[in-house]
């Protein structure tokens, strides 16, 4: 059975078992049976109690076994001690896979939780039961209308086509939120936590073929089997953008370790480089990760390195082009033709080479147009940084450049920023990013994700 | 006179005039005069124009000369070549300072640019009018309710306690609407432009001993005067933070200088270390420079570089602890004593020592409280970065912790971060934030801005 197949079921399922659902604001299985429902889940829901006949208004059910009909995912969040019997009885139901957000296991100070474990492990596996976790916030697939976590509001996170695994919980509280702010649209945000059976090497695996997934975002904290995760994630960077972030947690997590800070922090950089070497594009921090990201899925990927940033002003088109240089992008010469255009079009009186301060033009939409067009269609030119920000006697520019911008032409990638006081440009805005613009708030922003887009076409060159 | 002086009329007049106020929305006058509109401008406002009668509902005059009072601020927007005599008008009536938005100067490929800007000064000085400019948008001073600017909109800016003093006004255009989204307040927000005769030194000079300015942010392109600008930064930065972008702008501007990038950028380096030896600390962004700034404002500067993390989520704790440590700050030990209590408060589940996550405690505010007030009260702690995601289950959590957050006790800086969906902990974050509680959207950041604060001790200890 491949991947695909055995991963499939558990995130598109039919049918969900919540076990430890619970009718008490602070029980975890209370805010699971709010997720499901916030989530509009169109499957079967069964709320498993031990003496409750009803739960958040669904049919409670005494066991697992007692449910009627099959069950291909069980959310779990029971105590502890309790676990090992569950799970066999997602063993004899056929449970496909389980959520297990129970948490005490291998991550404690005490050696029983990893023997633990290992012993839930050893359940599972005969069996064929994948599990997200344990010690995990849950998962959520966003296409599936799923929200298999203990936190509901994860489901007004906006639908999109980038994918989330993450080893922490609380990387995933932080981001989906971020996404919502910035009107980034998800498809599945996964907590693998202590990852029992199912590690980061798995789930890249399943979201290579997931056709819901375009981009694929990870946050790691450690790397238990390297070896295998650097060959899946190989293969998977032929198919689609991976984007991580790795921390380097011993540092501070263990006394002993952090006094030896000089030989692990050698050891993260070797991690660093291996994921680079797998074709993994590596980020710096949460939210260059989701600017990375969105790039990734709403963009063509550029030729090469060639850059040209076109300005209204010129202070924020040198912090663009500055970034851009020092990560190895260049702020390439135009071609003869192109340089004539713009000197025709642009008086003297400001940089007419790269970058262009279209400065002194700024209230002749026409000719910015023309610009945009010029550069765009120029061979020595890859991609474009666009920036422009508010002055209220340029109202009308965003608005005059809308239908350039939503209809991309010479299939290169224009990354945007448009800065204005709040409210103002807004529709515009709204309207661009629904037409898949990709817009960011700094000229820092826009020109670090047009660099991830630049990583991605080199490892795609280096593949084809 | 001294340079306070000088300056106070130009922040604070008592009358502005508009000198190329226009009724037609394509001149830049237009503009200005929306701007002291805008912005409740309560001296007296004198549109200048040849023929109108009357400008926005203010009666105009046909000259500077015929205007009945005094003018302390002459806004002038007016075509380039008739500037020198509208400065000779200028200093007949005794105006003190001028913002000269008029282009074309210092700045174009002409050599008659510069000469033009040369004639410019050599009238102003003798009569001692300051020049903000020429070729700037202007300037804003919020707490004389004063947008003496062609962007009338920087008027819905908040009124705070930080300047900004630009070489770009498009770098002014991208700071100001992003503290309206930060809900950072701002006091001065000047674009120097091409510094006429009014330079850097001469803004930081006079802003050290500004009442209405605590922190002051700096947009520096280019330095002419280097060594003035450093001894003045040096006495400045005694009395008042000073944080600071450069950008390397001639590596991008001048092909030929571009190809030189080598020597050129060594200099940059040079220029950053000049910087911060004059007490600046200088920063990677625009984002990090407003961040750095609203810590500066609002928190008591840290006595050493010893941080304690206390997180309610392991991921980012290990986030924030990364770039702590990456710049410079020590994730100290606890005292026996707080280890005892901190041991005492949480469950041996997770990391108890620092970082701390208090997840396993995740609920039970009483004791989150509790761990937080041991942490601040331990001798060997000079500040805390605190983290909490939002997950429904902890719903109460920030209001349970509003109490403690408002009421800073140990003066030790309290940097937090509290990640939730739109919407969600909204009204307790405001109220955070109404009383003067920094909040940043993600770790990264929130850590960035320890950082800078940790930079500012560093400055003040060498100082005393």
């Amino acid at each position: 059975m491949s991947t695909w197949d055995e991963f499939n079921p558990v995130f598109y399922p039919d049918s969900v078992a919540v076990i430890g659902a619970s009718s008490d604001f602070k029980r975890l299985g209370y805010h699971c049976m709010s997720s499901l429902i916030m989530s509009k889940f169109k499957g079967k829901i069964y709320p498993v109690h031990p003496s409750l006949p009803e739960i958040s208004g669904f049919k409670a059910y005494p066991s697992l076994k007692a449910v009627p009909g099959k069950v291909d995912l069980a959310i779990i969040a029971v105590r502890i001690s309790l676990v090992p019997s569950i799970l066999n009885e997602c063993v004899e139901k056929g449970v496909k896979g389980v959520v297990l957000i129970t948490a005490g296991f291998k991550e404690i100070e005490d050696k029983a939780g990893a023997e633990l474990q290992d012993e839930v492990a050893a359940i599972a596996n005969p069996a064929n039961i994948k599990i997200i976790g344990p010690n995990t916030f849950g998962m959520v697939n966003l296409h599936a209308n799923l929200n298999a976590s203990f936190t509901p509001e994860f489901s007004l996170t906006q639908r999109g086509d980038i994918s989330l695994v993450s080893q922490s919980g609380g990387f995933c509280h932080l981001m989906a939120p971020l996404a919502m702010v910035e009107h980034v649209g998800l498809s599945k945000i996964i907590g693998v936590g202590n990852r029992c059976n199912v590690d980061f090497a798995d789930i890249l695996a399943y979201l290579a073929d997931d056709g819901d997934t375009k981009v694929i975002m990870m946050f790691v904290e450690g790397v238990d089997d390297a070896r295998r995760l650097f060959e899946v994630a190989s293969y998977v960077t032929r198919k689609k953008p991976v984007v991580a972030i790795k921390t380097g947690r011993f540092r501070a997590k263990d006394k002993a370790a952090y006094s030896h800070t000089g030989s692990l922090a050698g050891k993260h950089e070797i991690y660093i480089a291996a994921f680079e070497q797998a074709g993994i594009i590596m980020v710096d921090s949460s939210t260059e990760l989701l600017d990375v990201a969105k790039a990734l899925a709403l963009c063509p990927v550029p030729k090469g390195n060639r850059v040209a940033v076109l300005s209204g002003q010129a202070g924020p088109a040198i912090i663009a082009s500055d970034i851009c240089e020092q990560h190895g992008l260049v702020l390439a010469d135009f071609s003869a033709e192109t340089t004539k255009r713009v000197e025709e079009l642009l008086p003297p009186l400001s940089m007419r080479s790269n970058p262009v301060d279209m400065g002194p033009t700024w209230y002749d939409w026409e000719t910015i147009r023309k610009v945009i067009e010029a550069v765009l269609a120029d061979e020595n030119i890859d991609s474009v940084v666009l920036y422009a920000a508010y002055a209220s006697a340029n109202r009308p520019l965003l608005k005059e450049l809308t239908g350039l911008l939503k209809s991309p032409t010479y299939g290169k990638p224009v990354i945007s920023c448009f800065p204005s006081p709040p409210g103002v440009w807004a529709e515009e805005k709204h309207e661009l990013e629904e037409s898949g613009v990709v817009l960011y708030p700094t000229p820092e922003r826009a020109a670090k994700a047009l660099v991830g887009l630049v990583k991605r076409s080199q490892i795609v060159n280096r593949y084809s």
